[in-house]
């Protein structure tokens, strides 16, 4: 398994572009971005859980039905959520896409993110579609990836190389991130190509299973968004025998899928709205999964911790506070709890009480841009891992006024 | 039911004080605080729900097995939580103050707060007794209410005057609150003491009542502390027939206990860490109250409203958002938004989708210090109130170098 580049234009048969169109109004940030296949491909996806859902997700469900699709055309500046004529505009973005590529507009994944409630104008998507088929190109994955962006200060595409009864077959994402971030599902805009063959059914089992661990375990600040919604197409241009059952091939495109999604998860998570270091807490000893996740998540959610992590403050108090609250059924006199990065690892608390450490050595190794909280349960064998950020002066500033 | 002053030294028979005895390294803050009662009094409590619990509050739950108590001491500048000797110095401390009141350590309700996992050194505290009960006086509500503060900017105190069969009543209250505050209890430490003659159990009863709408609805950053608890104290000196059951009596003092705890709500909202503003979320029109509840919680716990709110940007599409990962029962396409203040009210959103409103009232509106935010689900007749604050820079500020 290699990291490759080309993000979702990796696999043999896809091409991407992304252009401005006008619905920034910054004419230096692309907002409009797509990704077609050569050949039909199966087609998975999942989506946010909040109720409130923007008009897209409705209408890609709809597309996906039949679990194939060819396309996917993605805004951004605007999420087409509450608006009232948000399925229209949605529905016409398909078509004007399929029209464009003379292919069904029921083979079109249609996904926007941005303000909510304000209505979206067909116009500069109608006026940019040409140009953005135009364009599309096996180099164009990183513009895809940035025509998606909106608060994302990085762009976020990642790809992997990996073999299928003898043949070579890639898998590539690019994602969209920043605020709103929190499990459950799906809390971001994430777009996975490959060219191995999937069914449409072990590519939503597969994905599915995949998400648990993975897009659902990374949090920026509690908020679920409306909009946002993880899918895969697989085109089967790889020419691998095409995986219709949990056989050792679909263990393998599980482990490739896997790789890209953690990847994303950490780029996500590392890119939180404001913020400037990426957590990560490895929960091990847990009584259940289900245990281990809740530790984990309720860890990286805490704005306390957050804050006292942006400060390089070894505030392990707060951990075990989370852990507290989190409705994990935990011994709190077994936890162990130790930080670490690239710098070293401090342990700070022992059976649920504090030991001493240096405070010099916890501020180094608190000072790194990566840091693992590391959670000792001792009462199990289960574990979990869930992403997150610091909790930054910036984060503030960025969502004290975001629609000006 | 008259507002008066005198804090939790407003009923007959309550003295306090407050005094700086040397557990927070500032001079100038008092640190450790005490609540006398002429007469044993019938006493009840709530405790946090975090699974991590301050040593404090099993001592306490001891003592009040009986249903009675006496006294408050309380420190600040240390939780005395996740220490070995947790237990034995929170005993200490009842001891200590026992002894010099006179009466017994089972008879004394013991509270710490501040930071967690550094043990807790008794010598200043038994150092700071005998001044503490020295200055013990009817005029110590507020000194008392000042040595419970850890990074609360203002003292919180408040008390009310009503009558049970002819014979004037008192009940008062001082709290502190500021981070950690989250839904569920009690997280906060709020001391109340009244003269109306109410038996254990019916204190009890009123108490664990009236939280369920006060305490439990407030949210400053969703993390419930370790040590919090809400204490009632009811000496009977008013001389009115002791409450026993649910009468006319009981739905009178449940009321003057309510007007005290909603009082405290909103000054723990909006002095919480950083706050700027006092946000109310009114949710009204929803099928059960345990939906209104949800939704209303879900409102002011959500970062991206409140980062807006600090900005007084009237972004509605994040309540929309946040009452759509509540996890309520609503109907989205029924739900109307409006943000009032002191300044006016501006509709900004009727049937799940948004309307047209001018952004210079808005802003007016929002600038206040006091916002409400009016949810009305259009879908049955219960609603519910939850209160909380803006998120700012100076909560990060706070909480990125706390043990400083």
């Amino acid at each position: 398994m290699n990291l490759i580049s080309g993000g979702v234009c990796a696999a043999k048969g896809f091409t991407a572009s992304g252009v401005h169109c006008g619905i920034r109004k910054n004419r230096t940030k692309k907002d409009l971005a797509l990704i077609y296949s050569e050949q039909k491909a199966s087609a998975a996806a999942v989506y946010t859980t909040n109720l409130v859902k923007g008009a897209p997700l409705a209408v890609t469900k709809a597309h996906l039905s039949d679990g194939k699709a060819q396309a996917v055309i993605c805004n951004s500046g605007n999420a087409n959520t509450c608006n009232a004529n948000g399925i229209e505009i949605a529905e016409k973005m398909s078509e004007l896409a399929a029209e464009a590529l003379g292919i069904s507009p029921c083979d079109v994944v249609v996904a926007s993110t941005g303000v909510i409630g304000q209505p979206l104008d067909i116009a500069p998507i109608a006026g940019g579609i040409p140009s953005l088929v135009k364009q599309l190109s096996d180099k164009g994955g990183a513009d895809a990836a940035e025509g998606i962006m909106t608060t994302d200060t990085v762009m976020k595409e990642v790809a992997v190389e990996f073999t299928l009864g003898g043949k070579t077959c890639r898998i590539g994402g690019i994602a969209k991130g920043s605020g709103m971030i929190h499990p459950n599902m799906a809390t971001m805009l994430v777009f996975i190509t490959t060219d191995a063959a999937v069914s449409p059914a072990m590519l939503q089992k597969a994905l599915s299973t995949d998400i648990a661990s993975t897009f659902n375990m990374v949090s920026v600040d509690g908020d679920t968004s409306t909009n946002d919604m993880v899918t895969v197409l697989a085109n089967g241009m790889a020419g691998n025998a095409e995986i219709a059952e949990e056989n050792a091939d679909f263990m393998v495109f599980m482990k490739a899928l896997n790789t890209v999604t953690v990847h994303l998860c950490r780029m996500i998570a590392g890119d939180g709205e404001g913020a400037t270091k990426l957590l990560e807490c490895n929960v091990s000893g847990a009584k259940t999964e289900e245990a281990a996740k809740t530790v984990a998540k309720s860890v990286v959610c805490s704005s306390l911790l957050k804050a006292a992590m942006f400060g390089a403050d070894a505030n392990w108090g707060r951990v075990l506070c989370a852990i507290g609250y989190s409705g994990a059924d935990v011994d709190v006199d077994k936890i162990d709890v130790s930080f670490a990065s690239r710098a070293g690892k401090v342990d700070v608390c022992k059976g649920g009480a504090g030991i001493d450490f240096s405070e010099e050595t916890a501020k180094t190794v608190l000072s790194e841009k990566e840091i693992n909280i590391l959670v000792a349960l001792n009462d199990g064998d289960a574990g979990a891992t869930a992403w997150g950020c610091d909790l930054t002066y910036d984060y503030v500033k960025i969502n004290g006024d975001y629609r000006t």
